[in-house]
């Protein structure tokens, strides 16, 4: 019997040709879902634990199954086990290996279940896993991100509102906004994973089946939350794999954003932190380049996630029930989006406690580019200007300051009264960088109090999870 | 003073010549944002009240201001207020009205707030009352589908995989599974509201504000769950609308999947169910037609939908922190998402209890295409034959009939004995399609008494929704 | 006869209740497909034309028709045409208003058409104008950019790779560089127009007509390079709408590309360039702002575009052969993409001549990050160092040109001879940054000799258009 | 010397620390990039030649030079070849080898050009090899498709709109909608082609060389049409491999609906035509089923060319000039994107000669839902009724028709002149099939001879390719 013999099959018997070459290798899934052989075998083996429990298998059949599956994942993990395209997927791959191995018996193992409730498991199952180390990933990248803000509470550099100067802010709060995306990214990756902890197992092909399975009990043995109510259902959706994905798009997304900030930060032009060698690559024909290489293929990166959710919503876009061909088109997005996004965030947390701030350099820029603009139009406020005329004051003081080169603190009292007599010698001390950040003095706001405060929440919530 | 004239601007004291007229109206945002004109007054109040409460405005002034937001706010109500193209946004309109309005006293609500951080409450405000609108939209969908599910729990139909027809399941089953996707939607839903109800207010341009601001007060007045953490996540975080696009993606994605579903089910070749007329609409050139315009239109917003998503994830990719202009297209895609869910979960919910099943030609298509195939393995799986060789032997039935024109229910007992003789007379129960969907009696399975209780379930979490 | 009579639909005939009214407007589209009134009248015109040559149509008939359709169409422009909801459509409101005005031959108007061709027709000739106009915008933003660069050939910048200095290049080289994007995209246009200028008309609802319309004739009415080959395919295709769609993603992303550098260039930490007041806009909060908001509006716009692209795409994904209600959605996508484009391609047009490029500090900046490395590797090679080994001499050099903060040009002759003897006192005129550029004098090279060739030819190709 | 030395890196002279070993994996591009291997070299002996004519290499290095390169090819072949990731890509580690080979010599192959520019021309060499296969791909589907439609000319089968009958058409007609989609997408990948075989080389990093470099001698020798017009365009753009995603995302969109429809024609419902069994798939658990695999799997794998369109577009969305390290995540989704469309276009090619269609079924199913019913108005029409007015008339006969479920051809004289007395005896030709098809008689008509003529054309559109 050959690969060509259509009765190697397991599904054979009804049909009069075998399945052409080309065919074959184009529909076969085993050269990527071979990845979730250890949950395959898990599945398995709790599928077989529930068949004896209900007197579908007998104890010694059990016994056989559950040896020549060990073994079976043994020699997968030593690279000794031949795959075979012909058998088209992880699931016929190991079934048939178990029927080699132990005769009749492995033959059995396929009661009740069909291979789609079997790979809807097996990919939850797969999925469930990598959410947690992805749960990790973004803690670990949280405390390093934690722990640097903590450090830097005092360091000011200027905020921007469209990478123009806005006001100043401390690096400690700058640090911590991108803590709280990914605090809400966490939060989202906790939901998604509830949801798609349920079984599927026990679906069959599509109706469910006739034996007296025990869903619960699989569903325990596995570590599932409960077993899913409907079995069209189960065998047919991927909203798991297209919610995780977003998630992931959206964790990408912030990324993106912390990335193109180290870059613009490690131009010569803002030069505001330093990335050390390890994390930087130079030029084939500039010998003078370090390249902030982690940030730039980070930031690409988003693309290639936000085109995966693409992809799996154009897949099931239009779907009848149940399960279509189609559906084996989810494993290389999803897996490639769990492989990307582990690897970037294993990046930036080896990369983000590494970080250097220039800090005479931040504090430099803060104090240019009229920040303090702001502070001066809430002190006319506070001596009873309207906010809306307090505001045309100092526009006009800026335009002054843009003709004269002379930031607002460097003006006289004088050249300042020009413009609100309100204006008293008082107005020095609000137009300092420090005056200006403490001033922002509220949960949320920039002074470095409130900075410390808000790490020390970070932290705490970290260690709540 | 005319609308060239810069001054009219609410910052244009540093300006040397008026906006470009063209990138006046590029820039504007009013056209769309107007529609927030209710949330933007009450976050007003509420701002208005803090100050107030912080000694920041008088209880006179805060008067004049209520006075003058809910004045304007029947303005808009009745369609007489001016909308102005030069005032760029909802913010400056209400806000320049109530100035023409109360005087001096308008020009201080702004006071310690910046348009960053109110227009990021006015759209989670926005938002949140529209997420809780599509929830009870939601309901009504679902609860028409349980309820027909539940009149529905022993009408029997040719469950399809690969859409060939596979095992026969009842249609109430059927209709259940919709409603499983729509449940783990409203999931998604509330975990997007709770995520989306934090209060940026105070957030101000980015950095926070030097008033001593309360901002859990206007947080709790507003009826955010709290404040933000991070004053400059707060004014450029959009995650919440991400999240919500796609949360809608997937109910889009469902909704074209049960469209697909009823467009099929309508066609002459499957006639499964009829449509009242009120729902579909007719040719202009062929006198014959009834097309079930509903099911494909809403098909066809899933595209409009994951376009969105789409446009709001590239919108962030790669934004340096804190706001940046480019953030204003956030709200026509969301708002446009928002409508169109809206509208595809009103047709459904209308639609749905209308549906009308062909009871007679669901259960003849269910007898044709060998639908009890897996039952007659299974059967012989019972009586002893591994189920990779009963596959076999069912396989080689299958193609005799197909030669022969036969179903396996209308073959002879020695016909049916050719290919297996463990086939007795009691195989011709297990071959009936009441014997089918009734042997699949375990949850999630498509015994109609499992259906009945799924539908039963399934009501009583909606109740206590 | 009311608008809820189901007899005022073109189709009522068949039907026995009337249209629900939410479906009435849930399914309409006459609130955005009537821009397209001025093609669905000439189209029209040229349909009558056609059936009066064939004999269909009477001269006198053809004559009322002509007439009340170029009243309706004055109607439309006056603003005096009432539109209706009930009526669907543009193509049925104006066909009802002809009836109304002409009475019986007003009927006669759809003979050997259906309402899928008449769309199909009516929305390439409105693609196709728009297209026209489009050009236009390009070739006029084409011109300001090449004009610009012609004027700085010899202005010095850094160039840039990954955001860090890279070699000096001339300002005039770098705006050729998005001159040629802009270039492959006007091809693409043109390819695109070509595709699109097909007469659909005559394909009826799917299959043509029995009348003996003459295909050719109105094809050539119209303008269209030829009719269509297949009726079916006629009705269906919308692949023009996402040609055209992917070609307007292709600009944005080009012109976001221009404007993230225009933003960066803005900066205070750049400072390359001033923008025009009339380009920009302040802050509600700080007085001393004056943001890019054109750049960064039309940078947000991409994802728009992207967006529209993937509706499309998913839109008809699948769909089975031939017209689908679904399809009614193709057509906000492709409207908003062509409002988009034209807005974007203006305001770049217009904004790009009033670029004021700040020559000293470009050319300061190039001075900085060791720019003319490569020319000292360079150098190396002609004195018979292999590139690699010299590549290796300059990276030194340049790690301790760090350590002295010094530049390379800065260096003593002894400095830059510790790595390398083979330096000699001609190294100097190569480290200039007028020696870098002029250097690098080939086809596409920056010298500015090189450049002003460019902009030459570049010109000359506008000229051909 | 290790891979952990930072002094194996070509660009390691600057650098004070290796760079970390996730990180070298991480931004390392060989594992995929490694395919180019053949372009690469191509490349590279162009560029030795060029180096040599214009003497900055001697006869004999270039001979040294040629003989490396083509030996280490053999290699790669022969699957000899070491591939390093701690050599980053494809191009150093030729490089690499070919300094090991032939020793110094090899270190002078990299004047005059940069991986910026290396990178861009292989990887347009590369694609453009792949598009003349493609091309040839496209065209080989194409005759399979016209000659089974020359073949169905006469074959009748209801055409559907809104998935209802509508009115009858050929098998052939309806082939032949399928071939004009193909025709278009050969015509976009021509125009594609076109602009993407320009020639980079000699854009070296991003600014050009010193070396007195020809490009057009290389641009000749590589096959390109021309040298690229500007350095810093060179380097960053990558419009070819969106212009070529977006092709390929129009033929995957016309390949899924082909799919869908096959798929339908293939269900128990429709049973319009036979797949062969080589290229469908079985079930694990239902031995009777037979799955369209292929038509499905091509169907799902619309939605990764559409990701892959999605992640190319936002990669490349706001980056400045000129190469960014984002731009290495450009491979993949190109690559796969090729794999996949050449597998799919392999797939259909093979498969739609091998489609047999079940004559009898298609015209028993035109036969009902009324499918001659426009005839019907077309005939009132030609008695001198307005088209709106037959159309009513049509209208209120089917509804008649159904309530009798009689189809028009069944209706006596008498029962169709209840609605129209115009009606005569001549009316049942009319509404015979044959009639119906052979009277759209026009082009792009349905009628078997408007059929054959279209197959004819098409096919000597193919002859002249």
């Amino acid at each position: 019997m050959t690969d060509q013999d259509p009765a190697i099959k397991p599904w054979g018997g009804r049909f009069s040709e075998p399945t052409d070459a080309f065919v074959e290798r184009f529909t076969a899934s085993v050269e990527f879902d071979k990845r979730m052989y250890h949950h395959d075998i898990n599945g398995s083996l709790a599928h077989a634990k529930m068949l004896t429990h209900v007197g579908v298998l007998t104890e010694e059949e059990h016994q056989q199954i559950v040896d020549g599956l060990e073994t079976i994942r043994s020699e997968v993990e030593l690279g000794q086990f031949q795959w075979s395209v012909a058998l088209e997927d992880v699931h016929m791959n190991i079934e048939a290996r178990l029927t080699e191995k132990i005769g009749v018996t492995g033959k059995k193992l396929h009661t009740g279940r069909s291979r789609n409730d079997q790979v809807a498991t097996d990919i939850r199952l797969y999925l469930r896993d990598e959410i947690d180390s992805i749960a990790d990933a973004l803690t670990f990248l949280q405390r390093g991100l934690i722990a640097l803000a903590a450090q830097e509470t005092d360091t000011i550099m200027p905020g921007f509102t469209h990478l123009q100067t806005a006001q100043p802010v401390t690096f400690g709060h700058h640090l911590l906004a991108w803590n709280e995306m990914l605090e809400r990214d966490y939060g989202r990756l906790l939901d998604c994973r509830k949801r798609a902890n349920q079984s599927p197992l026990g679906a069959a092909a599509l109706a469910g089946t006739t034996y007296p399975i025990d869903r619960a009990m699989t569903a325990e043995l596995l570590g599932f939350d409960a077993p899913t109510e409907n079995s069209l259902d189960s065998v047919s959706d991927r909203d798991f794999a297209i919610e995780f994905t977003a998630f992931a798009s959206l964790v990408m997304t912030h990324l993106s954003r912390f990335s193109e900030e180290l870059v613009l930060w490690t131009s010569a032009q803002f030069n505001f932190i330093e990335l050390p060698d390890r994390f930087c690559t130079g030029s084939s024909i500039m010998p003078q380049k370090k390249n902030p290489d982690v940030p730039e293929l980070v930031r690409g990166k988003v693309g290639r996630v936000n085109g995966h959710l693409i992809s799996l919503l154009t897949l099931m876009k239009s779907q009848p029930l149940a399960y279509n061909k189609d559906n084996q088109e989810d494993k290389e997005p999803l897996f490639d989006t769990i492989d990307t996004i582990k690897d970037c965030l294993k990046a930036y947390g080896d990369m983000v406690p590494a970080i250097k701030p220039k800090r005479d350099v931040m504090e430099e820029a803060a104090r240019r580019g009229f920040s303090t603009a702001t502070d001066l139009a809430d002190y006319l406020v506070r001596k009873g200007i309207p906010f809306r005329d307090a505001h045309e004051i100092v526009g006009k003081s800026v335009a002054y300051g843009i003709e004269q080169t002379k930031d607002l603190s460097e003006m006289s009292l004088q050249e300042l009264q020009q413009f609100s007599t309100n204006i008293g010698d008082d107005i020095f001390d609000v137009l300092t960088l420090q005056g200006s950040v403490a001033a922002r003095d509220h949960i949320g706001g920039t002074a470095p109090v409130q900075v410390a405060a808000a790490a020390l929440r970070a932290e705490k919530r970290l260690q709540q999870r």
